[in-house]
């Protein structure tokens, strides 16, 4: 199930992300966003690298009950693996092209180490 | 492709909707938010029933280039098919139900006739 990830101080969208029922209950258990990585085929608590953690505010399920919205206080400030403070940092501009509209946070080299 | 929809001036989150190409096309040349329906297996332009387009404001792409964001300017203030502005309009109360946390704006009975 896809999670739209918002910051809930700036209701700043930070990320997409997907949940199963284990990673969903994982999240009620614990306060702290934990996702479903269909890529790694794995659980991961948001943060478990970087030390960024989401810690849940609040939990909304829209009208068909198949999309999850969490309101979280993103400690550190960044919610993407790049350093930026939303994975959207990049904006189309009059021209149609993508530009960056902020620089990152963090330096992703010296987190992932 | 999954599309996060936000309010551009409230910054509320409205709805998680898909676009393929064709849709993304379309909404860049008419300004107007159009989506792939998945269910209904067509392209379906926002408010095409009940009259509340979404006037695409801004558009973000994330860090993977697999979701979009965009910010649009509601038109009817309601996006979801309830009646409701957002389509989350259900939040997790003390006790892990999700309750109705707003009205809806209008009645979906006499707007879809």
């Amino acid at each position: 199930m896809p999670v739209i990830v918002q910051d809930a101080e700036t209701g700043d969208v930070l990320m997409l992300a997907y949940m199963n029922e284990e990673a969903y209950q994982k999240t009620l258990e614990t306060g702290k966003a934990t996702y479903w990585s269909r890529s790694r085929q794995k659980l991961w608590m948001k943060g478990e690298s970087s030390g960024n953690v989401q810690e849940v505010k609040a939990i909304y399920i829209d009208c068909d009950e198949d999309t999850i919205l969490l309101k979280v206080h993103q400690v550190g400030g960044a919610a993407c693996h790049t350093g930026h403070r939303s994975c959207f940092y990049r904006k189309m501009d009059g021209q149609g092209a993508f530009r960056e509209i902020e620089p990152p946070i963090f330096d992703p080299k010296e987190v992932y180490k």
